[in-house]
């Protein structure tokens, strides 16, 4: 890569279709023979359903709209890919929801600031008065939108309403515990990443930590997904685990559990903003 | 320690019961008064259950014979504590079972060649030939017992003959693909111990390690636990994960799989025969 | 622990010294002999040392302050162990220096404010004015104290001033990039803790994370310690690690190293702040 | 991939030199256009170095031999790659070295026989007889070649003469606990993997893990590597670790080790043979 320069806008692609010969060598001679510089490029054949993934970034050596126009045109008509294509000089618009827990939230505001998730929170959308103060100290607009069994659809509605209104690629359940309908989905316009705690063996049902506690597990994890009409069985974007031991009480499982959920909700964040991030038949490829 | 010697005999009690005022005093004040010495002692209190629990290993002044008389007089008795005694000089017997898989088998005879686990193997019992050649390389009986939906019952009726007829203080299911009967876990007279794979969510059904990939989990893992008339619900006594992604395939994560449970049911018999389990309402304390 | 009140006060007492026979027995008896209510005990032998160590919590049933009196003379005159002994109802003050990362520091108070440190951070010090617009927005007092070559030890005093006037059981250093002297660790009045990056192989001299990326290490590791004069080679209270490819840029070692420095520090802190940490001869037992 | 065929043979290209645009672009076009089918292909930039890697694995359409004779002119004529070339026919041949510790040795024989390495164990070299018996009931050639300071130049050129005799396309010094020469490694006609125990901090000089039992590390690792004349300081390969506290023993540790390196040394070696690790400038490349 030698003549790469931080400064130049790069465009990112992220492709997948039906796996063919070929596809990798027309991509990078294409954009070889039109004078770009390719920064990464990573593929993955799926053998099991004969799916061809790929993420190529790059610089172009021309105006990048009119690459873009182009590019679409090979991968999508030419090669039969879907493509979702960012350029790296727009920066990415986050919707947070949440509901009283404070550690994913804060987690999420203090890796902005530090420039570790490259994004902008547009507003924060609460069904408790509690982060208001938290999200104002820092800036953030705040909205609190009452949530009852009753109300729920106009809730979800003036939930949708804030989120066109402010602008979001991308919605973040941070700790937001009540069940998105298929119909807010479906309608947000942006994809929706949701975090939950996970165990092994599962535990159904309210207080999971307890069951986990009687059942004596010596592990426990958290798991971020993309959220689907099927609530916590969307496609898993990333993992982690933590051991523990018949001297950890509940409150120290709840505290694990937060410690978890912190760091898997935002490395998927942070690849998901990354465009890292393909998921296809509940299941995902994540370019790390 | 000061007059720890490492060749006399030491005593290991295992103890559990209601929780009350005073028993580790008690304990530690009666095997002091009586010129023993401790070499190691850790308890548990289980808060939410009111149950005590403890380990304690030491060095008895005189017979060790009566002293173990005397001690099971003083925990039963008079603390009313569920006690198993027992003493460094006797090696434990150990009866695997396995199908065909064999690497938890072959790892289980390294161990013990290796001295890491502290036990004899009294018998090898299997529903496949295939491992007989190995096992009687290393000097171990091997015993073919055919098992077919008709012949269950006589099959483990003879299963158990082999086990009682060799001898037994723990049976290993080494990657045994049978489901044992309550009738059998009831009559075998020794606790049994199995290994199987975990994944985040869980998979019921056939072929997981194929689910986990369509499902695109990011962790698998494995559990080893006391095998009790609800197969795979038993007492869990160790377990560990490993991360994937997607560059792993369906027979990658059978490898890994097979590395954790190699390593996760040697930790489960290790810790078993060192008397650091201790099993009570479906789950463990392990004294590690 | 059938009677336990969880808001009568708790004293915790730490011990250790040279390890003889029925210490366990001694204070468990005494405690229980004046009523006392025995929360957690947990006590280790260093046999290669001959050292014994104890950690007790309990409720004792009369004045606190007098039954602290008599514990002390039975574990420093009788049995002849160094003690310290806190009790539940004094909250630590900490005081923080910081230079101008900002993630362990933001990372410390979003924990104290979650419940997760239960502590009271009494002043932020540092050479830098970087984050006192932060500290002051969380209500925390801020004094900068400009560093040079030539000013160390009138800047020292100063710290040193300052700590006092605010008060501090614990000083933590959260990426504080300077060397404090052994006359300030001698004459500060409380221990010190320190997180640094930890490497497989180590490496010596500036860019650490450069060379760790130059020399292809697969991990890298964070290590919380007691600041001893002989800087990073204190006693050690925490350690993790993380793996890495060479997919990984420099950058992303640097993100990776800030993760683990987090949450390696927040350990050391909380396991020191619950009077878990016993350290002696360069090395801790952590009661976790 | 959809026409592959599991029997049709495999070539296997590890290559890497100056990064230079098209590179990717020419390798998958000219593999494309005589008809080959590329199963894996992944690359590597070293922007740092301006150094590029790629590791690719396709099905030619004709003779395999006459298109390796091609595709070496296009990737070190034209391209100016250094290339490794291998096919999926050839199973590769394995020289052991080994003294008295016996984990590694068992579990490499192990994985070998299960099908986890493919490679053939063409001979076992030991300045030991220890495991002569143990080889020699798994049907390996032994060979003693007893060792001592005034005999070694005399020793390394008979153990080069047993490797070159039987062949060896790789040597595994599965804990073989002796210095090969300079000499022996630049003439032994093969790369060497070592494995060795790793900690943090690190170490120097006799008895590791009682140096890290006494420094109090709370975790120990393990390294695999290439040896070269420096001898623990070729590059590195594969490593990993594992957590240890107070509770554990001198052999705690160095049992917690064992496991470390039996699985740290057969990842390295199951990379190695798989064609994954692309070794320079005393760093590596692992295409996992």
């Amino acid at each position: 890569m030698p003549e790469t320069s931080q400064d130049k806008e790069r465009i990112i692609a992220l492709m997948h279709g039906a796996d063919k010969p070929g596809i990798v060598a027309r991509v990078s001679g294409w954009i070889y023979a039109r004078g770009g510089n390719i920064l990464h490029a990573d593929q993955h054949h799926d053998n099991e359903n004969g799916i061809f993934f790929q993420r190529v970034e790059w610089q172009p050596a021309g105006d990048v709209q009119e690459e873009i126009k182009l590019f679409r045109h090979l991968a999508e008509d030419e090669l039969e890919m879907q493509t979702e294509i960012s350029t790296s000089a727009k920066k990415p618009k986050v919707a947070i929801m949440v509901s009283q827990f404070e550690h994913c939230f804060f987690d999420l505001i203090m890796r902005v600031r530090m420039g570790e998730l490259n994004c902008e929170i547009t507003c924060v959308i609460s069904n408790h008065e509690k982060l208001r103060a938290m999200s104002e100290m820092f800036g953030l607009k705040f909205y609190f939108v009452p949530l009852s069994k009753e109300n729920k659809p106009q809730a979800e509605a003036e939930q949708m309403r804030i989120i066109k209104e402010n602008g979001a690629d991308l919605i973040v359940m941070a700790r937001y515990m009540q069940i998105l309908s298929p119909d807010f989905l479906k309608n947000c316009g942006a994809p929706v990443i949701n975090i939950h705690h996970s165990f092994l063996p599962a535990f159904a049902g309210a207080k999971p930590y307890h069951q986990a506690y009687r059942r004596g597990v010596k592990i426990i994890g958290a798991t971020a997904h993309y959220a689907t009409a099927d609530l916590d069985e969307g496609p898993i974007i990333a993992q982690d685990v933590t051991t523990i031991s018949h001297r950890n009480t509940v409150d120290d499982l709840v505290r694990k559990g937060r410690e978890l959920e912190r760091t898997v909700l935002a490395n998927a964040v942070r690849w998901h903003l990354q465009k890292r991030v393909l998921a296809y038949k509940n299941k995902t490829v994540v370019f790390d």
